[in-house]
């Protein structure tokens, strides 16, 4: 078996110690003589696997006690119906700030529920930078503020965190929660899908402050009311089992590696090692304002479009996959998440200064 | 490694060798260098196991053409919401057939979006039979007609296919899909939950007719709007791609077995094992109408409640295992899936007169 160096935007690479115990333990959990996912997800021993991803979720992410924690499914996209369905409380509008595709999604969503006020928006520049908070516009009626803290696709990051006033924050996280620490309490609900840093895709994780639950509109789906979901610890319904076992294996290879922080310092050197050689040579480009670049997704171009496909088979052939860019920004993206290891983005760097050298 | 005989009414046991292959390839699928669970779901490689898995589950259940198959997230509960959102088509009421706690649960969540005809209901007698369809009351004005073609809990299944005319017939069809032939062709739309005979938690099948796509409510879940999700291959959003791999073995493994129809056979002799004992014995007791016994999900009871401790403890100890019964029916539940070989119905049988010999 040769492992390759997997820089998919998601489903993206899990840390291979992970997957190795979760291979082990398939048919006998434990010795229980069953695998995790062919148990009921109330009997005891689920249970205290769901208990030990919850506890070890709020302590990598310093989670207040004031919020809970949901597994909940249906991906990002299923939250950007639920996030308004719960939180509008009773009011009419919302606040969005929009720096890509994902948070252009997350609007489209929302207007099925209530009027969207665009507070901020850098459709201006192709969406390669996020908008300073002294130009967002808020409406000081707004049910809550939604912001994506970091596109997936464009690679903008928020290095920042928003100031909205009595008005509840919601971060669309997906793609860069326990990359970085993260100030829970000045959100009102964090939200990630969990196919990036977290585990399998099928599983979401919803962390949102108690006051905000219980308001939810009639027409909530009852999977995606925050209230019952709560009250019942996520299994209102079968919850995808499997899914919150492996993330509970992630979340155990980050404390063993150090926690958070140590990731994030692991990440920045990543981000640097990428980001100084893109910007010290004119045959790649990288879009992204510096300041808002994203540590997590690198979308870069080459000199000439004609080169994609070369860089893409000789990347292919040096086990670097999943590079092609997203289709609505072109060139390549190199995401590199928790579980890329420094050496895959080094000889990711390796690579891109050979190719250069041999098409520049 | 000792493998134990499942009972779990869901997540439920799966095929030994399906498990056996899915950790062999978990570091490394098919030569990829890459975990299933890792990958784009847009990559070539996943989209070949997406497609098979469908045209597998297509030749299994001899679905026509004119039906959609999607994979879709929030098991059965997030299709009660689902199914009156896209399929009442500008009426105002639906039919529903309450035959347990499953049937209800459907009902109370339709009444979010419509007016509900209860057309049946078993409530009489505690939910332990399938009122024969001229008993009937059925709207001819409703959007639709929804039945639990097998109630999990009450073990309550219809043996045979109501006939609704016109009006389409929606089967909650969880925990006996796959189990027995099926008439798709005179259902509008089947749906399940893949954890007892599909595969992993976190997975939703539904078979939809085409006919009744595209009128969803404008206030739906862009995840269930069964004509977006029909247009995209159901990737509107990230799919639960491991959910979908370990689906797609299990309907290799049951292809290999014979199919549907002969599984069907090994379940109607499985099913004859245990309530031919059930009958013989005043010890154990099934509540059960005769005819409308499910072949999945078998629950009984004890002569005296006294003893369902030291039944459970003593059926662990023959490696019989998650035999309680739901708290809302008592006693004990032996169910038993495709996945359940005939001799773990043997052993459990062997256990049951074992132990009725020694505390009868």
């Amino acid at each position: 078996m040769s492992r390759v160096y997997n820089f998919s935007a998601g489903p993206a690479v899990l840390p291979e110690p992970v997957l190795a115990q979760a291979a082990q333990e398939m048919l006998d959990w434990h010795g229980s003589g069953m695998s995790i996912m062919e148990m009921s997800h109330r009997g005891k021993e689920f249970i205290s696997v769901y208990e030990r991803a919850e506890s070890d979720l709020r302590e990598l992410m310093v989670i207040p006690r004031d919020y809970k924690v949901l597994f909940l499914q249906g991906g990002a996209l299923g939250q950007f119906a639920a996030i308004p369905m719960n939180l509008l409380r009773g009011k009419a509008t919302a606040d969005y700030v929009v720096t890509g595709q994902w948070s252009k999604k997350a609007v489209s969503e929302a207007k099925k529920y209530c009027k969207v006020n665009i507070a901020a928006s850098s459709a201006d520049a192709n969406f390669t930078y996020a908008p300073k908070q002294s130009q967002w516009k808020l409406d000081p009626n707004a049910a809550f503020v939604h912001y994506t803290s970091n596109e997936t696709i464009g690679g903008v990051e928020f290095q920042w965190t928003p100031d909205t006033g009595v008005v509840p924050l919601v971060a669309d996280a997906s793609s860069h929660i326990l990359s970085r620490t993260i100030d829970v309490a000045r959100h009102g609900v964090i939200y990630a899908g969990a196919q990036k840093n977290i585990g399998p895709a099928g599983l979401t994780i919803v962390v949102v402050r108690e006051d905000l639950i219980g308001q939810a509109l009639s027409t909530t789906p009852t999977i995606y009311d925050f209230k019952v979901q709560a009250e019942n610890d996520s299994m209102i319904n079968t919850p995808p089992t499997y899914g919150i076992y492996m993330a509970g294996l992630v979340f155990q290879w980050l404390k063993k590696l150090g926690g958070v922080e140590k990731m994030e310092q692991i990440n920045i050197q990543k981000a640097k090692l990428i980001y100084d050689y893109l910007d010290a040579t004119e045959f790649y480009h990288s879009p992204v304002a510096k300041e808002d670049r994203s540590r997590m997704n690198v979308p870069f171009t080459l000199r000439s479009e004609a080169l994609d496909e070369a860089f893409l088979k000789e990347a292919k052939a040096h086990n670097l996959t999943q590079l092609k860019g997203h289709r609505s920004v072109g060139g390549m993206r190199a995401s590199i998440y928790n579980a890329m290891p420094i050496e895959g983005v080094q000889a990711l760097v390796d690579f891109m200064r050979e190719f250069e050298r041999t098409h520049g």
